[in-house]
């Protein structure tokens, strides 16, 4: 049976290529972004609100947002590393807490971080700690969320249709949006919790 | 040869048994907290920048600071864990960004999560966010310090000698607080960098 799925960060990338994927597998796709189709800022509470009370319940909720800061360590500030903590991890986090009353029983949360989690790029401290954060969220979050409700990360290399990130991560492997997709419809149609699948 | 090597956290179980472990290796100890010794608060740059006027350049920075929430998921709500963050991701975060120039050619960063990155438990999910930052930054931050400046994380289990917390993680294993200073130790006075303690 179909399912009712949002997608928040459907303009971008993996948030788009997801919801195509998703759609395909015969479900009904909400596309929400901070811009584009139903308009969501997470790093504000009352903007999921507003969202959750146009929409209402669903079976599925899946974030590919975040935007963190690509520096050097030590052009880093304390600043750049709350903003892109607030943006990237506690807004995903945010939506989880918010959103839980209005996932219905049985259904699943699916957040992204990244691979930076675990290996290093010469700018990537903070994208590192943001996914870090992300990652360790999840495996805490699926042992307490109420309902039978589930919750993964998907975690990906840098993305193959992101060339303006490749210089980046010089000999890293290269990620098909395609496949980033393919673990988030595992995600939501499967039945395994609190697990990172990285990509 | 003794080391010069500043301990934020030294009146908590951990810093005071770390900074005594190291003082018994023959160290001079710089003993910070809160609200003894040497006075500091991590989530105030000024704070942090004052510390180092006063106490000038160190050969290491131990940190075994921060205050999260615990509470079962369904009462946390996105405050708390900006809070919690706030306090022990961001201020460990904090101190290695504005403390390196303070830090001598070749010297470190000790920097304390926790199991809970890794293995939840009911009222941890800050905790384990927080935590999953830092042991990811630190891996982040290995690559980018300068002057071959060294950082790990240790990452304990519930201390043994910290009772009031055992009822909160059913069954885990105890590291006794000496364990845990051991490991702080080895990151201080090894060679290492970029590596997860977990004891």
């Amino acid at each position: 049976m179909g399912k009712r799925i949002l997608v928040v960060g459907a303009g971008g990338l993996i948030g788009s290529e997801a919801a195509s994927a998703l759609e395909a597998s015969g479900h009904e796709i909400i596309r929400a972004s901070r811009s584009t189709g139903e308009q969501v800022d997470l790093t504000d509470p009352t903007s999921i609100e507003a969202l959750f009370a146009r929409i209402g319940d669903v079976d599925a909720v899946v974030a590919t947002t975040g935007v963190v800061p690509f520096k050097p360590l030590d052009e880093l500030t304390l600043e750049d590393f709350r903003d892109g903590i607030a943006d990237k991890a506690l807004g995903q986090i945010g939506l989880v807490t918010i959103a839980t009353p209005h996932v219905r029983d049985g259904g699943s949360f699916t957040l992204t971080s990244g691979v930076l989690s675990r290996e290093p790029i010469e700018t990537g401290a903070v994208a590192s700690a943001a996914n870090g954060a992300l990652d360790s969220f999840a495996i805490a979050a699926a042992a307490g969320l109420p309902r039978g409700i589930r919750i993964n990360t998907v975690s990906p290399s840098v993305i193959a249709e992101a060339t303006g990130y490749h210089s980046s991560f010089p000999g890293f492997p290269q990620t098909p949006v395609s496949e980033a997709a393919r673990a988030i419809v595992r995600s939501v149609d499967g039945v395994e919790t609190g697990q990172v699948f990285s990509v």
